[in-house]
């Protein structure tokens, strides 16, 4: 079975050596010292190596059941849900105004990373709840907040996201479930909706779904969408439960992976609803959250290569096969352990060094995420919209490829499912597929946010990277990554350029290559990070820290993703500059 | 559930307007014309979506299941496999003095490739019992071909291959089965072998598995292995079953994918087994099937993309959603179709372009087999021994790749199990592993082809890329073609030039490129075939073929490659120059 253990160190290096949140003079930031934090992270760590890891395998091999219209979660959830709840880990960043414990969100993505690693699946039980408290808490009236709110941050009532439907998923605008106003200010919801996780389980005393329904008045597409709360049982006004509300679950999917998640077809029949946020401004609600939706499944995708990177390691130096070709090294047993294989070492280093950028990644993102929040800082906020796209689907679709070769060092034993291997990979699938498909994503990029503001954040982008650059000019150490860096920059922005030139004529012109440009930019992100984090291990280095091992391996592993990973930008420009005509060239019917 | 059809004019493409397989003069071969190979095609593709299709699915979803020893396969599997004895789709490229058929290896893998896409699982009942086959026919006595070969090219009996063991697959000097000889001439074999593919199922009569074991006297290593020949059921003289063998299943493995496929842990208790070739020989014996077992593996890659393939393009031409960027093309409908969206086009591309250039690549492959089994082509043997890693390496890598992009195309129902695109994905994962991992692929590519008869082969490789482009010199419309080809070659002979300058003096310089070596030589080699398919497309063009559309398609689909697949290869050979640095840098404990 696998194991995991939790990466502290290196999210305290992130924190500290990286992103220096203590010094950062946010709201709340100012009790985040190294002390602190590390005490946050080992108890999380604890939590899920202990409670949430040894529930993985077993809840991926039993899934849920649906019976007489009941989802039964696999054996262990409830008692490790309670533990959750009790730990407090729910609540770690929500209001205090509802119970939560208002620690900045930077760090509740660090510790959600570990329980994503340790248990994907159980972990989106409280995930989405976090999701649906973020938009009652954005746009809910103060009695919806004191209604809903300190419940679902302490997970005694979980929440979720009800947006698709049979025959819409990207294209809400053709969305069918309807809303009818009520004379007591309520709304009767009809519909039916699809793929919706969590949607139905026996984790909690109630669920409050937020549904997508189109109420009278707002006109056709996407404009007539208005959000709903809709619990499933209704909530009296002592807070005590009421009656239960005409939803109920249809079926349970039978997926590819995340089995321990209850993935629910959804029927509204006439359930009783109340508008959340303003009338037919149901899109804008939703997008509010989007930001912070789509990291968390960024997230997903080097968490879960994370805890198949731990394994693979593990494995490379415990499985004997084959001697090194330098001579053996392990003369004494029958041959020597897979890590002397400098293929194996190649595929290790490939995962290593993209789990390590892509949690400075996701840490930097959440920061600015927090700087927009608690600070209002419009440039954070231009920029975490900028990234948003890349941080989810460049790092899903890495996380992916990331728990494949994990899966590959086993040879043979990782398509066995005892091993626990296929289930990385399989749970990693999901993440470039929800939360907007990436293809979406690289959509959004190039179709929308480049374009932002003028153009505003991307040369922002662009200007930090020169800054970055310009600050190591002195240190001949620097030199791999600042040349590399500067290499992948230009090539993006002759991307961009590219697009710019061609795009207004011919928009297939960038759409083409919008894909391309999303992994372009996401390496280009990647050796910034690697860029940063080597400056900072150098620096401490430099100052006397004792752990140098740690220091120097983190140098080496930039290094490999500079000379390694960087030539990829080349490809990506050279697929992006031949245009539309290869992509659009054939008539449908010649596929 | 996702449909089959056989792409045949494909193939008559490949075998007639590229290899101009009937022109060949090869033995057997003289029958080869248009009319008959299509006939073939068809009535084989006519079995692949009508009898082996269905049962794809429901097979996934079944799996196999052991009971008492006795290993049931799933509903339908045995009328199945009785259709596939009497069509006489065993037998096709067989010896006929055994009941074969006696047509060239290129037919049956032609013919093969729309089995596996079909029916991956169902498939290798048979592709194992021919790779048996093989081995008896190359290395058995008289005897042993009388006794066994008619009823394995009927597939009355089924074949098996049993090399791996719980501690050694790819470093099989380690094995521990042991084979003791008798006074008889025969040999009691013991020890466990692990990953047998259709070790014990309910399909056939009896069961030949060839089993790896170390008899007395050969030494340390592989040298002392030999290959045996263990029946399930004892063979009496008059050909009739006699007692059974002490062999039995100790388990079916819980796989990934493939789960119609009985995997076995196979246990051997003193089981009776007789020698096939010669004593301490039976690497070497093994090994000469290796070339077509390891092309059979690289077809599966790409035959499963080509399921998958298919059933995307469906679904993008089905699957109303959103609007062109450049004006609604189906503007009665609520949206349009997928397949307008230059992202989803991409995609599209990709997949599409990596499989016929894969099929072509294969079919190529199996040409030159058969051009050194039926001519003794020394040269085509040597050649086809280079690529063989490649094949398998490449092609089940991108084949890999291509299905998760199909299954993208479908958004979040690409993860439902019921739209059956989780399962080419999961089933594709395989080709990657057996038969030699991948990496093991790019050592022996790199470690010992390369540099086979002095490197003659992989010089022959260059001048006919140099050939094929100078035959195209005067054709301006072959420029994006052979300069695309030109370029890539120059990189992969740099890469070449690498290895030997740095290769000696530090092995693992050389071994740290291998797998980006590989990637290369793959995108060069499907890089020459669409060189070879549009040259073939603008002749038939020219000839004034009255298929416009599928010529001319061929050809963009072409340009599509070399412009958007062919600039990787820049980044392999920046991967393969940065040398062991990167690679080896951390000590174990850093990782």
């Amino acid at each position: 079975m696998p194991q995991f253990n939790a990466n502290t160190k290196d999210m305290q290096f992130v924190l500290h050596d990286v992103l220096k949140i203590s010094e950062s003079g946010l709201p709340g930031y100012e009790e985040m010292e190294r002390d602190f934090t590390e005490a946050v992270l080992d108890a999380a760590g604890k939590v899920s190596s202990e409670v949430l890891a040894p529930l993985n395998a077993s809840g991926d091999a039993e899934g849920c059941v649906l019976e007489n219209g009941v989802v039964r979660t696999p054996k262990g959830f409830d008692a490790a849900f309670e533990a959750m709840k009790e730990g407090g880990w729910t609540a770690l960043d929500c209001d205090p105004e509802y119970g939560g414990q208002g620690m900045p969100y930077v760090l509740n993505c660090a510790v959600g990373e570990m329980f994503v690693s340790a248990n994907m699946a159980f972990n989106m039980y409280q995930g989405l709840t976090h999701g649906a408290y973020s938009a009652i808490h954005a746009h809910g009236t103060d009695e919806q907040k004191a209604k809903y709110l300190p419940k679902m941050v302490s997970c005694e009532w979980t929440g979720t996201m009800n947006l698709t439907e049979p025959h819409c998923g990207t294209d809400l605008g053709m969305m069918r479930t309807k809303a009818e106003p009520q004379d007591d200010g309520s709304y009767k919801i009809t519909g039916q909706k699809i793929f919706i996780s969590a949607g139905e389980h026996d984790l909690a005393d109630n669920i409050i779904h937020l549904v997508l329904a189109k109420a009278p008045g707002g006109g056709e597409g996407t404009k007539g969408i208005s959000l709903f709360i809709v619990p499933k049982f209704l909530v009296n006004e002592d807070g005590s439960l009421g009656d239960r509300n005409a939803v109920s679950v249809g079926k349970i999917e039978e997926k590819m992976g995340i089995h321990a998640n209850s993935t629910c077809v959804m029927n509204y029949d006439g359930a009783t609803g109340w508008l959340l946020g303003d009338l037919h401004k149901g899109m804008r609600a939703m997008f509010t959250m989007m930001n912070e939706a789509r990291l968390g499944v960024g997230l997903q995708g080097y968490a879960v290569a994370e805890a198949a990177y731990q394994n693979a390691v593990a494995y490379a130096k415990d499985r004997l096969q084959g001697r090194a070709v330098t001579g053996a090294e392990n003369p004494n047993g029958p041959a020597d352990p897979l890590i002397v294989h400098p293929d194996i070492r190649r595929n290790l280093m490939d995962q290593k060094s993209f789990v390590e950028g892509a949690r400075a990644f996701t840490l930097w993102g959440a920061h600015l995420i927090d700087r927009s929040h608690k600070a209002n800082d419009a440039d954070a906020e231009g920029l975490i919209s900028l990234m948003t796209p890349v941080i989810k689907g460049f790092l899903t679709d890495k996380g992916f490829d990331s728990a494949v070769q994990a899966q590959q060092v086993y040879g043979g034993h990782g398509y066995i499912e005892e091993w626990g291997m296929s289930q990385f990979v399989r749970d990693a699938r999901i993440a470039m597929i929800y939360e907007g498909a990436n293809g979406v994503q690289a959509l959004d990029l190039v179709g929308r946010k480049l374009a932002q503001d003028g153009g505003k954040h991307v040369m922002a982008f662009f200007e930090m990277i020169k800054a970055e650059c310009k600050a190591h000019d002195a240190d001949e150490r620097m030199k791999p990554f600042t040349d590399a860096l500067k290499t992948a920059s230009k090539q993006l922005q002759a991307a961009g350029m590219f697009f710019m030139q061609n795009g207004m004529k011919n928009p297939n012109a960038a759409l083409s290559g919008s894909y391309d440009f999303m992994h372009l930019m996401g390496h280009v992100c990647l050796g910034l990070m690697w860029t940063r984090m080597a400056a900072a291990a150098h620096a401490a280095l430099d100052g006397g820290a004792s752990d140098k091992a740690f220091y120097e391996g983190k140098i080496a592993t930039g290094r490999y993703y500079m000379a390694r990973q960087l030539p990829a930008c080349a490809m990506h420009l050279a697929r992006i500059e031949s245009g539309a005509d290869p992509v659009m060239a054939l008539a449908d019917d010649q596929f």
